[in-house]
């Protein structure tokens, strides 16, 4: 007798993957141009030169012994100065380099922060919409996946429906802004609310709740006037997951970080949770030569005008088509309302047209599917007539 | 309430990592080259001169978009297929693509087997002397960690010990050949036995044990006639635990891969929970630029002539001042008996002499110490006239 939970989810497929699989194989069959494929968040634009350059010259002069091995569990410390100092002078905090702890990326960034967290039967809870492998997170580490609903059409946190799910057992609340799948950013207002509610419930039952930032869109947004509040500004129990796959196009090298601020009482504490279950989960260390390369091209991003100018032109066709759908802040994902009332059937339609989009259900909003931007500018342009054949066909 | 056992995790460190961070603090006060750091197992000779080639090519010639985005969760199949037919070649296995689950390393590779193959309460026995992290990996999977004493002086596996420990809720048993720390590697002729062994428990009670195999030091031999017996040609009840950290020198760069056997009756259902656990655990995928690497540079290997000659003129010498050791056939750690009882005193005492070497109790194996020779051999040299005078105090 296996471990069930684990075959089952290897056996079944996110329903974004089985429509990227679905995706590779009608591509085979009619053309690859003739498939406007909009099902996964895959950079489409590459990483910065700097990202080509400072990976060359880092293998060409540094001596392999030291480039390749292990590095301390929480990362190399140069490197975690780097970030500390760059943060601090972003978001004027006040972070050292034992605040941050070097990861395999968002997903590990996030089992590593809930294992650090969670006793057995301990509540998270997560707004819809949310990426759905929150649920898969939470469950291996012993938690219960708490969903709480979010403002109809914005997108916005629901406080009375936040305030209804918290209870004497929620350890956190995961936060995600820009939001995948909805695009929808928080803005300070809904911060400050969100952790006098938090603030409050602790008063209240003396039951403390942290807040997991899972923030590897941060970069990802379109307009000078919108803002991402650091959440440390507002809220000292928080862990930050950050990634480098979206902003510096690198999702298969497994890179970024958790932040946990000093200022926290008990910081220590959960430091070295932090620490415990990186090492119980079986990391190690986050690869040492992406570690280097962050040390050297942190504040860059990929070309993101693309993502803009891509959603710029699919928001504007869509409205013009007739459909409804949030205009996204950040992230590359477009969340629409589906035409009909059950959006599975709204995706399968859409497939005629040979577009693929994810039916808004695992996200835990059904009504709704998103679209990933992320694509080849060309291919959207291609795309635009399916899309406006779709609409008429609801006609 | 964060999840003390993480806590406490994160706080203790392991007795090596405390030693080689004490090494650290003791090179700063009297200087570098007046301590013997025999502490951690870090590979000391570089990765042979393709990786740095085969590395700055691949980062050269490859699209970005294609070299840093994700792989399929298993791994790209590219570098699955070369590996199971360089598998097959070597081993005379029938193992394809799909028999293969890259990872993030060798601990990455136990915590997702023992992930997939453990429910609450399963037992996993291991062999003394052990790898100090199983225990961690096995207990972090819901397991109960079990120990079978192995033969005293040879360790070898002691079968009326093995049959002791065996019950109806055995789920595996993982073997480590070469070991750390002893060195010592199973012949064909004990994993016969092994396989047997557990084939008649099957027969007994009807309870499937599995052998998880880790085998980081497979390529670390030092003697012609020395043969690391591959273990699914015995028992088909088995998952290859693998990593290039030790064979390429690239602990800080976490690669490595889970085989599993597919003429196993279940084999889908235990490659599927493979795939599962990594997803739960939030691995994603292995970092893409290292599995391209590994697709070039599969069967080569670091210079281990310098382990050779190190542990030659270490055991040699160890012989001649009056030290008992196993003289091992693999990795670079030789177990050394401890002159008193206690070798967590005989440690302390040789760190008088600024020797640093681990005491045996969290390998399980009081009464020994591990001496790692991953190091340079010039050290070597300079510190066995420390070795020799620590063995004249016991005189």
């Amino acid at each position: 007798m296996l471990n069930q939970k684990n075959v089952e989810l290897g056996k079944v497929r996110s329903s974004i993957r089985e429509l990227f699989e679905y995706g590779k194989k009608r591509k085979a069959e009619i053309g690859e141009e003739k498939v406007f494929d909009f099902s996964i968040g895959n950079p489409s634009v590459p990483a910065p030169p700097e990202v080509r350059s400072a990976l060359a010259e880092i293998i060409e002069n540094t001596d392999p012994v030291e480039l390749h091995g292990y590095t301390s569990a929480q990362g190399n410390y140069e490197v975690r100065k780097i970030l500390a100092d760059y943060t601090n002078k972003r978001f004027n905090t006040s972070l050292n380099a034992d605040c941050f702890y070097m990861t395999c990326g968002a997903a590990a960034s996030l089992t590593i922060a809930l294992n650090a967290l969670l006793n057995d039967g301990d509540e998270v809870i997560a707004f819809t919409p949310f990426f759905p492998e929150y649920r898969v997170f939470v469950e291996n580490a012993g938690g219960k996946f708490i969903t709480a609903e979010s403002e109809n059409r914005t997108f916005q946190i629901n406080f009375k429906n936040l305030e209804n799910s918290l209870t004497v057992k929620t350890k956190a609340v995961i936060i995600n802004s820009p939001n995948n799948p909805s695009g929808v950013v928080y803005g300070a207002d809904v911060i400050k609310r969100l952790s006098y509610t938090l603030e409050n419930h602790y008063n209240k039952c003396g039951n403390r709740v942290y807040i997991i930032c899972d923030e590897p869109y941060r970069e990802l947004v379109y307009d000078r006037q919108t803002e991402v509040p650091y959440i440390m500004n507002y809220y000292h129990y928080s862990l930050v997951c950050y990634s480098y796959s979206k902003s510096l196009s690198l999702p298969g090298e497994r890179i970024g970080y958790i932040a946990v601020d000093s200022q926290m009482p008990g910081f220590s504490d959960l430091y070295a949770a932090v620490c415990g279950a990186g090492r119980a989960l079986g990391f190690v260390c986050a690869p040492n030569l992406f570690q280097r390369l962050i040390a050297r091209v942190y504040d860059k991003t990929s070309d993101i005008s693309v993502y803009k100018k891509n959603r710029d032109l699919l928001y504007a066709s869509l409205k013009e088509y007739g459909f409804e759908a949030v205009k996204p802040d950040g992230a590359f994902y477009m969340f629409v309302k589906s035409p009909e009332p059950d959006a599975v059937a709204f995706a399968e339609r859409a497939k005629k047209y040979e577009l693929l989009i994810v039916a808004g259900n695992d996200f835990g909003c059904n009504g709704y599917v998103r679209i990933s931007y992320c694509v080849n500018p060309d291919m959207l342009r291609r795309a635009l007539p399916a899309f406006k054949a779709l609409a008429e066909s609801y006609k």
